[in-house]
């Protein structure tokens, strides 16, 4: 479990879960606890999706993934102890924040993951590997589930701990699946761009496995300016806020906009 | 998910959430989605255990294995996805019970599943395979932590959503505790004593896997006479109970001392 937590990684999902919090007017101390469940389950969906049966993926973060390390049978069972850990974790650690919150807050993480959520776009991504009529719709479908999901688990977490009115998480949660896709789409184009080195993972992965990708359904180009309308939806939906406040969700849509790794 | 979920079983955890419920004074209704949810966790456990990078089981309930059937890939999802649905429904769908007993149920089933309960429990197990030293205080840690821990998830769960005290919580774990170590002991015995078609599992398997079981370590005879001490210790610490509502857990843990199967 601590090998692969604390393996690095870009603390997007915490970094969005602290900001939404404080853009409503909350302590950073109140969303602490769930930003680090958010990354604790962003962590297990990579360690099972990296197994043998699935991605069979080597490499990690620059480090061998944890079956690698560990054995299958134990990269299964980290991960399933990270996934209830989140739990106990808000559950558990998250303070001054009324009970209402925290049990909304359960409910919204664990639909990010489930049959709705990360699992969701894991299952159709794999079904989907090897076909040759995977459409634009589909691949929608896999990327929000698999990534954008979580990110909006983050903020939408953050804003309900933080006190965010019922409109201001609605808000925050369109921002959420702006980014949730944009991030996605900026991890294809990666992917055909540049080397393992930099990536920290292997490179070209989804080529050589026949995944479909944003790159490979609409080229590069059209891609690149399909993040950049991405990038501006996502900024248009915190107009409303106070900007200051905003500062560091802007940034963060920059930052996975233009991101290199 | 829905293939092993429904596919029978005792539903020995949901009717001790249920019935732990009603013993401190509250409605079945309170505690149904928490034992569902217990029920859920129980599911996943064994369709991962199942794995071949685990146990390599093939018949489960009579049935073939979740990865027999729906390949590993799904069936590391699935029980991901379960994992997660059940902190939803509880989160979502547990009514007239105050957030602060949801959250405070939300800890406890998260801390009866990870590195301190079933996945403790489970890689003390597969470490303990094939070796010739293990001792009775290492198999007892192994099923307080893949058996009792839940067993005592559904009881104290229920015990804290129907608004038990702190004192009756508190004697209703010791009580789930004992009854858990009864299980695995009786599971253990059964395994050695009835052929797979009886059990609707491959019997003799812990045999085969050279695991350390309660009868290997302490012959039959010593291991029913076990039984029946924690069979009566369960019933004591219910002595200070209505005996009227104590009589389904009272019924249960003779269920779980004579059962058959």
């Amino acid at each position: 479990m601590r090998y692969s937590l604390l393996a690095g990684g870009k603390r997007v999902r915490p970094m969005l879960c602290l900001a939404a919090c404080e853009l409503v007017g909350g302590f950073e101390s109140m969303a602490m606890p769930a930003a680090c469940a958010v990354e604790m389950i962003h962590t297990m969906s990579l360690m099972h999706d990296d197994l043998p049966c699935m991605d069979n993926d080597d490499l990690r973060r620059g480090k061998p993934t944890n079956h690698i390390v560990f054995g299958e049978d134990v990269a299964v069972l980290a991960g399933d102890a990270l996934l209830a850990f989140a739990f106990e974790y808000i559950a558990v650690y998250t303070l001054n924040v009324s009970p209402l919150r925290i049990v909304r807050a359960v409910a919204e993480l664990a639909k990010a993951i489930g049959a709705e959520g990360l699992v969701a776009g894991q299952v159709v991504d794999i079904c989907s590997e090897g076909l040759s009529e995977v459409g634009l719709e589909q691949l929608e479908y896999i990327h929000v589930h698999k990534t954008a999901k979580l990110l909006e688990g983050a903020v939408v977490l953050g804003a309900i701990l933080g006190g965010g009115t019922d409109e201001e998480v609605e808000k925050l949660r369109r921002y959420a699946r702006s980014i949730g896709l944009l991030f996605q789409v900026v991890d294809d184009i990666l992917d055909v761009t540049r080397s393992s080195q930099e990536l920290g993972k292997t490179a070209g992965k989804d080529l050589v496995a026949d995944k479909v990708t944003y790159p490979k359904l609409m080229g590069i180009e059209k891609s690149r300016e399909f993040a950049e309308k991405l990038l501006n939806d996502a900024k248009e939906l915190l107009a409303g806020f106070d900007q200051e406040k905003a500062a560091p969700l802007i940034a963060l849509a920059n930052y996975i906009a233009y991101r290199q790794n």
